[in-house]
């Protein structure tokens, strides 16, 4: 007597499926504000909240901000604390942002009536299963600092060959480490070939306004502009 | 006519449970060689395999290392290149190691005849998914790097809380960083009662002997030594 084959069941497809219905519905609310909206993606200490900083000082009430981390509200009353409009999602353990998550936060903030241009979504620190979840958003950014070492595009390559913008930060850091920029921008370009760069410290402010710029230049591109 | 309510499936707990009994088994092979075995995490960056050579370098033929990536080689041969033996996993995508993994790795180190006093596993870069995998090991290690910031404990508290050695890393840039040791060591004792800590610099060596020392003296309790 043989027993019954067990079926395999491929349980990550319906999460995914539910996922990117809900990312749709995001997407619609977000084509209906005109709002850019960027899914920012790294390790954490990377420098993202910093760094937004430093764009609201750029982009003033443009400005709007998803925080995400597993637990605390540190991040969005850091942000609060400089003038920027944030609301913060904790994740209770969950290590990445979902499209549901994102919902609700975009309801709490009152987004559809909201003059926001720029909405970043700051995932929790995670280079990995961050990258899998569509947020609805209308680019991934992967910020890569140069403490972190230059040898990481490859090691975490699901991320990397899905980002429209890298961002390396801490450049200002360059005289003191060894680390090779040309090495991490041609080993993305390896797997990735939509991709723009740009050198960033929110510390010396070099390329911040560059890099506003840049996404206003987006958005205006998302309105036919 | 009411629908069947669905039957809620917790598909955690099997994972986890397969995971646990690998673990087990993991762990019996470790007591019968006499090893001590840590398992390493940290974000990508915090300096794990530039530390883990520094430790090669005190520790000698008593180390071995299973070093953990999604992707590539490279942190497993650059150890080899300092003489550390050493074995790869690629989790190809998935973002933790997990117990049956490394048992893989112990088959291809041949570890049930080897002379290793101090088995590190050098998880995948994230703070997060491995904390919730028990890989057989004696203790959890956890590596912040000053360049990360003194805010990540309470962000991070599934790991935070479940270490037993607390490793503050690149500490020679700490004339440099607005960091705060004691705050990072505060916030951590808030969530764990049986962790000690140590300030290390890879790069000039400070504290990694005295770190060596303190394993050793482990793995002498381990055979009631």
């Amino acid at each position: 007597m043989t027993s019954p084959t067990p079926k395999k069941v491929d349980i990550t497809k319906p999460v995914l499926s539910k996922n990117d219905a809900l990312a749709a519905s995001n997407r619609a609310r977000f084509a209906n504000t005109g709002a850019l909206v960027l899914n920012m993606i790294s390790s954490p200490g990377s420098g993202k909240t910093t760094l937004l900083e430093s764009m609201g000082r750029v982009l003033g009430g443009r400005l709007a901000v998803i925080e995400g981390d597993v637990r605390t509200q540190r991040d969005a009353d850091r942000l609060r604390a400089s003038g920027i409009r944030a609301d913060q999602i904790e994740t209770e353990g969950a290590c990445h942002l979902n499209a549901q998550r994102v919902a609700g936060a975009l309801d709490v903030m009152r987004f559809d009536d909201d003059p926001t241009e720029i909405l970043v979504i700051e995932n929790v620190g995670n280079l990995v299963c961050p990258s899998s979840f569509d947020l609805g958003e209308h680019m991934k950014l992967a910020l890569l600092s140069l403490p972190e070492g230059d040898d990481k595009v490859l090691k975490y390559p699901a991320i990397f060959g899905r980002i429209g913008v890298l961002l390396v930060t801490k450049i200002d850091l360059l005289p003191h480490l060894d680390f090779d920029v040309d090495r991490v921008v041609r080993e993305c370009a390896s797997l990735n070939d939509h991709f723009k760069t740009f050198r960033l410290s929110a510390k010396t402010g070099e390329g911040v306004a560059t890099f506003c710029d840049f996404l206003l230049a987006e958005r205006a591109k998302l309105a036919g502009g």
